[in-house]
């Protein structure tokens, strides 16, 4: 898609408060193994009989797996509703629990604050806690994203 | 690699202070658009041509991917120095430059701070400020990591 057809969100449409949800990311054990063989080499990551033995007591994605997964998302999310200008980084992020091969993971965003630049009039930054959870409603992961949104003149 | 033949580092060995340097990732197109094609489909992480007009200047790793390419160098570090049991997540994460194909990748880990657990004494939280550089020694990302490493009879 060309920048010139992409939709991005004024910063003034958000709300503290408001809540997205979205998502259904099927876990396969295929894909586990795949971005851990490039990315997490660890025995829990790869390993279906040894991972019985681990903390996790089986097979699990890569945490960094998680975080490309609910990325993936989020792009999907982005392409029906608008999008950023892109993102800072994030202010925190927890793995909760393990993802295991079968589970379903989804996406919730919540709107926690609303930052308008001082020294860029033109854009905003939104602050959204991102909740990841699997098909049991449990959270498997827990971020803080900083969107940057065009603002005023910049959203036309 | 099984579990049991895992070295793990114990939490007394660190000190605030220490630095660890290793790595040296290159990055290349395919994989840039690989990644950005299960991933984080947005233009200027797939689209040569059309992301020399994105605030980038051109094609660029997802963010996303950054992370996965650095745990790749963590993880080749912990097999020759040792390994944590494991990590609750990120204090906090920031892209602050661009990462192009044919940039190289390297780390520079150095120890913040150190917290022995104090409900479960047999293991410590180290936290290392991650810096991951490119070629020209510029900082494209930073985070702060938390590993969880055994402590007294628990590392043995």
């Amino acid at each position: 898609m060309a920048k010139d057809t992409l939709k991005f969100i004024p910063f003034e449409s958000f709300e503290i408060g408001q809540v997205q949800t979205f998502g259904a990311y099927e876990v396969t054990k295929e894909e586990v193994i795949e971005f851990a063989s490039k990315y997490d080499a660890q025995f829990f990551h790869l390993d279906e009989e040894a991972a019985k033995h681990s903390l996790f007591g089986g097979l699990c994605a890569s945490g960094w797996h998680t975080c490309a997964m609910t990325m993936a998302m989020m792009v999907e999310n982005m392409d029906k509703t608008g999008r950023s200008l892109g993102s800072p980084g994030l202010d925190s992020l927890r793995w909760l629990k393990p993802v295991y091969p079968g589970d379903v993971l989804s996406v919730r965003m919540e709107v926690i604050s609303l930052h308008p630049s001082k020294s860029r009039p033109e854009i905003g930054i939104v602050k959204n806690t991102v909740t990841v959870l699997n098909q049991d409603g449990v959270p498997v992961m827990e971020f803080t994203s900083n969107g940057i949104f065009p603002r005023g003149k910049g959203a036309d």
